[in-house]
């Protein structure tokens, strides 16, 4: 019987080490030859195989695959495509399965969070039921870190890492100038629902009153008047205040605080702006402050240089523990980090039935955040510190950093017709 | 003949290695203490002066100071205020000169920019006048790398570094993501009325095609048409495009491009928005294509985590130079960085008149930008390249750097009134 391929596809918001995952599904695998053929990598994620375009990564040197390692972003592509719901078509699983069969691969590494993890298990479920059983394996990776059962999610500790760096950082640049120029900086982070990240940046105070002095969290409605009454007591106190803000804060009439105010080109087109610059406008309207703000945007989450060393570490243990799991006939599991515990930080990496992640979503807990809403908790920074731990620079040429470079070579198409989307 | 006593003092706007400066100024004086008594501090910068507010750097421990070198922002503090012009108000020209007679004050290190280097040229010759000789030295910093003679600026190679390396890493996202999210990607960056910051962040592109795709400069008035077409043609051909765009730009007009979107608040106030969001706004009408974009502000000056390692050297080589030039007798001039060779790169540091520098502006050349306006040239890369070369990383302790925390102590006051400013 000859071995059977594996496709591996990265899924969703990319991230600092997103990559090392890859790496280590790869480098695991080639150790596994007498189970494992080649690593397909899906170009663009699950698109890859949808459209059969598929990355052959044994024509990649173990120099390159290596440097996967220190490269931020998805080296194969990732998307934004959910499957539809299976009710509603099977076509696009069907599809997958097709691809699966026609390239011989009996393996499904899929790098992501709780959709992805759905995917995997449907895929899972209907290739039993198609009579051409696949090995459906989860590998966990997000910024938003709202997985289940696995204690954090690779990508969120470098991420947090850049936060809680760069706002320690600009927070010494304020401070040595408020005395005659900027009182408030702003600094705007990720986080729809959850403030993780939030939270992260407030890592940067170690000391009381050290800033960041004011975070505003998405599951903290936020009021008004105490929210200004607090950067107003800072300021005066402090000579300065430093805020950390989520993208989906919102008020306590449920609007979202990026809504307070309206960008108008110059045609009059319109559409909501930042929380940032939305806080930054209300402050500067009723205390009268000069404000700077910073947008990390896609720099939080693509920090490679700064990295978070248990991080980088995490991301590769759960992609090799995915082939590891393979290899030994687990199904529809994904890696997960277990915590075992805090000081000093140790971890292992176990399995989550992917029934268990796929779809839900873990909210911070609300002890996580200070009583007057606008700080982190002990237990919080306890959680949390040991995720930004240690460095893992990557290496420099001419003063940048050297990222992997893949040839990614198709291989031949086997079906005879295109898969529309 | 008891020693003079030095004053140092931090002017304007911060950068990642200005306390490097600062540390070899006081390093360097405390080897010279036959010449040199104690170094004080002004509390935010030359105020400390006009306020009698100084700081006695002796009371803080070698390894306080050595950490300097490690440490962003302005320790001592910094500030944005300009003396009067001497001919409108000799009054706080006067006043630097007798709190610098009361303390026994001999020496002057201006840690600045243009204007800074204006203030110690007139301190010098006042001093004259009033019969109390000063020894005032500048030492150069500005992000903004526009000081004339000195072949660059310290402060402004680490902020090219983080630039370029922060935009090498988004580029890494977006571009694989493309396929079915964000097309554009826009880093705003600082720079007023020279685009030496933007250039910096061009250096991301190592090949022909390599993002980022588009640089718009202050320098060059922006041609909407042209600029829509550009992004138009690299999303189509590349499948993405990253632009960097400096705060000052212009459109041909000569009305700021972020002057082309008004943010309004809730309560109809309106202000500028930022260069970012109005190219991404202008983007989706015109071209629909779905964005993103970060604001670097303050996180650029400040990330210390990703200096440049030539930056530093600079940085500590311009303090003790100038320390070097007082006690050698030199007065009225600034430290200044020649550059010896381009490959490899070589430099020394020498020295440049005040009036050489002060209130002068040094304009990025026109042949550093290319013909079509959107990116630099290979003399503007030569240029620019060895100023990022070389990573030279703080200490951590718990995932985050360990940074400098200064006693402050202020020296007693001898003077018996205060200064109004």
């Amino acid at each position: 019987m000859s071995v059977k391929h594996a496709f591996y596809a990265q899924s969703g918001g990319v991230t600092a080490v997103i990559n090392a995952s890859a790496c280590a599904v790869i480098e695991t695998a080639r150790r596994y030859d007498d189970k494992i053929g080649k690593v397909y990598a899906g170009h663009n994620g699950i698109l890859g195989a949808l459209r059969e375009e598929l990355i052959d990564t044994s024509l990649e040197s173990h120099e390159t695959i290596g440097a996967l390692l220190r490269t931020p972003g998805g080296a194969f592509g990732s998307c934004r495509y959910k499957l539809k719901p299976i009710g509603e078509s099977e076509a696009e699983y069907r599809r997958l399965i097709e691809v699966f069969r026609a390239h011989d691969i009996g393996y499904f590494f899929y790098n992501g969070g709780n959709d992805s993890m759905d995917t995997a298990l449907k895929v899972s479920q209907l290739s039993e039921q198609m009579g051409y059983p696949l090995t459906c394996i989860g590998v966990p990776k997000t910024i938003d870190n709202d997985l289940t059962v696995t204690d954090n999610c690779p990508g969120f500790g470098s991420a947090a890492k850049y936060l809680a760096v760069s706002t320690k950082e600009a927070s010494h640049d304020i401070a040595s100038m408020c005395d005659t120029s900027t009182k408030v900086f702003v600094m705007e982070v990720m986080g729809r629902n959850a403030g993780w990240l939030a939270a992260a940046a407030g890592l940067a105070a170690r000391q009381e009153n050290d800033p960041p002095h004011i975070i505003v969290f998405p599951e903290i409605p936020l009021n008004r008047e105490r929210f200004l009454q607090k950067v107003k007591e800072t300021t005066e106190q402090e000579g300065y205040c430093v805020i950390v803000a989520s993208e989906g804060a919102r008020y306590e009439d449920g609007s979202f605080v990026s809504a307070s105010t309206t960008v108008v080109d110059s045609f009059g087109h319109q559409q909501l702006g930042g929380v940032a610059p939305a806080l930054c406008t209300t402050i500067k309207q009723e205390l009268g402050y000069k404000y700077h703000y910073a947008v990390a945007d896609y720099l939080q989450r693509s920090a490679r240089h700064i990295a978070s060393r248990v991080d980088v570490e995490q991301a590769y243990a759960v992609g090799k523990a995915a082939v590891e799991l393979a290899v030994t006939g687990r199904n529809a599991v994904m890696s997960a980090i277990i915590r075992e515990s805090n000081a000093p930080y140790r971890w292992s990496v176990g399995e989550a039935s992917l029934d268990k992640v796929a779809n839900f979503e873990r909210k911070m807990p609300m002890d996580f955040i200070t009583e007057d809403s606008f700080g982190i908790t002990r237990s919080c920074r306890e959680y949390l510190e040991p995720l930004i731990e240690g460095e893992e620079y990557p290496a420099y040429l001419n003063g940048l950093p050297r990222f992997a470079r893949l040839k990614k070579v198709m291989v031949e198409k086997r079906l005879n017709k295109p898969f529309e989307l």
